[in-house]
């Protein structure tokens, strides 16, 4: 995104003439952005050429998905439905893994009978029941097992996943029990190891603590995997200070580890991939003035953007359209819902801005609609992908007649 | 909700047979519970006879909507979905109220259309837009002012409403302008003053603060006003403390306001009529063990009850066959997504838990379907009411196909 005299675009469009034309709020996404990320990502990680599974929790919209398919990722998906919109995407079952610590038997039956790549597995009981639905069926299936490798991803406690007490994957003692397990069934076919150690890492650091710990268990287990999954969990900059991930760092540490382990390795990036192609466009309803602060009610609420209320996240706000004056007053950008925690972020020196205005908040192409609900009987927000100078709908706003 | 012979039961419906019928994630409501809590209201106050606006956005079930009207209540409503579900149940539009501090055109003119009782506008910007449609319209519009008491709750920081650092209602000095503003206006007629200062309040003392508070003012506006809306926020007793707010003591300080104010008092309590009726019932897919704790892994998730990852809330968690046995092990309940703030409870000395087992987590009959979403693409639990010995499904389980 960048301003084209003055007026905030998206590719070759302004973001002024997609509020006009499809209201607000709006999800914009860029599909430039998409392919940057998705080429830099395979650049960065060429020499071992992964297996990039998108993780589909992050934007599960079906249109936005097929254009990463075309971009040849796999998908990782966490339920039946997000396998379903991969398949219907058209992501070959070749390229899905399947993760999550609590699938059910449907699903588990789901996925096997769609002959996706792997099922990983996270706990004992899973693999028992996997085992048991495949012995029903009268075949063998692939799975992989999630460690718990217990490192620290150093990021928010909140999406810290790969610590012993994250109720994520399994313990060393636990990994060799199953590793022994499976080398005697009959039904699973042990092929993957996975680890997975958090979400938003900006540190390559605890990658590489991960990278040793998982050389150790697989010297010490004596296996040999056909497939190392590593997860996601790559950060990307949503703060002015633009601290990044090294990805050559960590493509470093991943070739060292590969010197000894003949592995295809597994990536199940999200955020990396889509987090700053999207931008939430909204208009300013009414500024209340206050004291001390302005409040500018937004259209967009809570509802539409969770990760403000849910992680204390902060999205990077621009206004559509520049001028030079700026705001004497601190701004508080707020929803319309009832309730406190409907607020998006508190702004010093932001241009002077007048009701019906129209913003972006950045960055929220991850998380942003797929943690969307209906809150306040609010419906969802159109979703339009930009590619050049072409708008295309990938999803129409929600209908209040669908809602009641 | 009670153990019958060792059977977690609803009025006279057994939890287990809801599961096995309906599957889970259920939420179950009891139709009892709602009567008496709305009887319970209605004694508390009937001493000046309130006219009682449920709070929809508590809970959005049209049919639960109904049964609440035909015993008696209006509806608090924050956007023209909700004003639409109030309307679809059947509710007269001089029992509704339109509350929020972010309306659009399109709902100011549709709650017009509506004829509702009254538009509680929450500022001056607000009050011009309603007025600028009225006048196009060539009508008169009943309108109340939402001010913002400046007290305290003492309740969660996320729930607080009525401090002057929260985005809702107009301080004093503003207030007053508005009263003037609105004497002059010929599309707009003042009826209504409206305050509202949190949520789960358990204390009535920052209720009687904030009746000195508009008491005063009042005097100072020398405006009489038709009606006092004194908003929701009546706690109830989520954990084993007990804890409830004293409804006499809030009547006392009402009638002793209500000397020297001749209005009609408006309430608009959610969490107090539909909180305890609700519980939503879940599976243990899997049990997974840990050094220090086992993992609880249900079929419910955040997507389903929000509260605890959103404030930190705690339900109260109850097998669903009692045995005796205790379990020695902390057990930490989750559900099944892929986030760690997918957690629910952490319990010591609950009774032993096998795969498979039932569980229901309790007062979730307030905020509980209404803040859901369909995060990681799981489908809307499904909704049942319970009236005796009969079991009424108001909700079905959302199919995936709908979602995807």
């Amino acid at each position: 995104m960048k301003y084209i005299n003055n007026n905030l675009s998206v590719e070759k469009i302004k973001i002024e003439d997609i509020a006009k034309k499809f209201g607000t709020p709006t999800y914009c996404y860029s599909y430039k952005k998409l392919k940057d990320n998705i080429n830099n990502f395979k650049n960065n990680f060429k020499s071992f050429s992964p297996l990039i599974c998108f993780a589909i929790k992050s934007n599960t919209n079906v249109n936005l998905i097929k254009e990463i398919r075309k971009l040849g990722l796999g998908a990782d998906v966490v339920s039946m439905g997000e396998l379903m919109v991969a398949l219907k995407a058209g992501i070959e079952p070749k390229k899905i893994v399947f993760s999550g610590v609590g699938k059910t038997v449907t699903e588990i039956g789901f996925a096997i009978d769609k002959k996706i790549l792997l099922i990983n597995a996270e706990s004992k009981s899973e693999i028992v029941e996997i085992e048991r639905i495949a012995k029903s069926k009268k075949i063998t299936v692939n799975i992989g097992i999630r460690l718990n490798p217990n490192t620290d991803a150093k990021t928010l406690k909140q999406i810290s996943t790969g610590k012993k007490e994250n109720k994520f994957g399994v313990d060393e003692k636990v990994f060799f029990d199953l590793v022994d397990y499976a080398k005697l069934s009959k039904n699973i076919k042990l092929k993957c190891l996975s680890v997975h150690i958090g979400s938003q890492i900006l540190d390559h650091k605890p990658y590489k603590k991960m990278l040793n710990v998982i050389n150790k268990i697989i010297k010490r287990s004596n296996y040999n995997f056909e497939f190392i999954d590593l997860g996601g969990g790559m950060g990307i900059s949503y703060e002015k200070t633009n601290k990044k991930l090294n990805y050559q760092k960590y493509n470093m540490a991943i070739n060292k580890f590969l010197k000894d382990h003949k592995s295809k390795i597994i990536f199940e990036p999200g955020r990396s991939i889509v987090g700053n192609i999207g931008s939430l466009i909204s208009k300013v309803l009414y500024i209340k003035e206050n004291e001390k602060k302005d409040f500018i009610i937004l259209d967009a609420a809570m509802n539409d953007l969770m990760r403000p209320a849910l992680y204390g996240a902060n999205h990077k706000t621009l206004p559509v359209i520049k001028t030079n004056q700026v705001s004497k007053k601190i701004y508080e950008f707020v929803g319309p819902i009832c309730e406190s925690t409907d607020k998006f972020t508190t702004l010093k020196k932001f241009q002077k801005l007048n009701e019906k205005d129209l913003i972006v908040m950045c960055d929220t192409g991850a998380y942003g609609m797929s943690l969307s609900s209906n809150y306040n009987l609010r419906p969802k927000a159109a979703e339009v992908l930009i590619k050049g100078s072409k708008i295309n709908v990938i999803k129409k706003r929600q209908k209040l007649e669908e809602l009641i």
